[in-house]
């Protein structure tokens, strides 16, 4: 058992197996099928497959803005530390979260908002992010959403997966009045989503741009 | 809208009596209610309250060893992000995670195994750890109960909960064994488990120490 075990490739193969088969006559497109079944096995919870949506070439675009080295925005530390760095050096990505810096803290603190909202303020001034992955705050979504509505932002791809039993589902709905404008993103409908579901769904990206075992 | 959702413990006061009452005629004793409802808060996802499993006085053990001081081992730097660090340091306590330590990397390239069992036996050397925090490797949780048959180590608490297809349900089976020994675990049954599912067990267990907002 432990050679089989020490084999993380081998059981990310069989573990991936197990997904397609029990998804049974659930398909999906080649271009989003490895990121709805990466969904799953972060969770082990198949309902991802009938609440994940994907908008205005989302994946395209996305694979895009990081073969163009552009940054990603996290909401969270959690999906920092959940997004596997290898991966990221091997393509010289980075993934930035503002949250617990300092001159976050203190504006947020003066100005009575989340830490949240100024921490996308602060990835919304800055050109070289292009990815905006959201998996805990329905603010930092509205803030997102605000900039894009009153043309000051035009992200190559957003991640709305804030999670939760008030507000998150309604954040994610306002993703809608972005249609008109075209704006690429991947949703987590409902309730769920967080953090791991969000770092999935950037691991998913980034193997597709190659991967090193 | 704004001031609702700035207002984190409203948030989180109105997500529990959400949880509550979708939880319906399933109750639970008063000690491990508030664990089972923060499963289900971290994850959006009921069927925790199933899944979830406590053993031979997990909570008041738990709770002894944190009043005591004593040290977490964590096998992800996902659950040391989201244990609540203001919660720990209100408590002068404190949560380790050794997969990342070069020292643990060298070793376990030199011997082929996972850095998971290495950090265990990091961790099994250091008497100041007291609870033993699961969410990814089935190696690392196999390695714990291993020293405990073997009289080698006598943990206060195990959370018990790696995530996976292949092997972790079996792992998490294996602590079965350890009944005969009296050692308290909190176990989630099946597939499911994970980083973000520890954290809530650890943070509510932080919680019944004392919550400073």
């Amino acid at each position: 058992m432990t050679a089989y075990i020490n084999n993380p490739k081998e059981i990310e193969k069989r573990s991936f197996e197990i997904i397609t088969e029990e998804l049974g006559g659930k398909t999906f497109p080649p271009e989003i099928a490895d990121i709805v079944k990466r969904v799953i096995h972060t969770t082990a919870d198949f309902e991802y497959a009938d609440l994940i949506e994907f908008k205005n070439n989302a994946v395209e675009s996305g694979l895009k803005a990081l073969e163009a080295g552009k940054k990603i925005y996290a909401d969270t530390s959690m999906i920092k530390v959940a997004v596997n760095r290898k991966a990221l050096a091997d393509h010289q990505l980075e993934i930035v979260n503002y949250v617990h810096d300092e001159d976050v803290a203190k504006a947020a603190k003066e100005r009575g908002v989340t830490r949240s909202t100024v921490g996308m303020e602060k990835a919304l001034d800055d050109d070289s992010v292009g990815i905006f992955a959201i998996g805990n705050a329905p603010t930092a979504l509205y803030k997102l959403i605000e900039f894009i509505k009153t043309g000051k932002a035009k992200p190559d791809l957003i991640v709305g997966a804030p999670i939760g039993f008030v507000g998150a589902a309604e954040s994610k709905e306002a993703l809608d009045e972005l249609d008109a404008l075209g704006v690429p993103y991947i949703r987590i409908n409902g309730r769920k989503g967080g953090s791991p579901v969000v770092a999935a769904i950037l691991n998913a990206m980034l193997y597709k741009l190659g991967r090193d075992w």
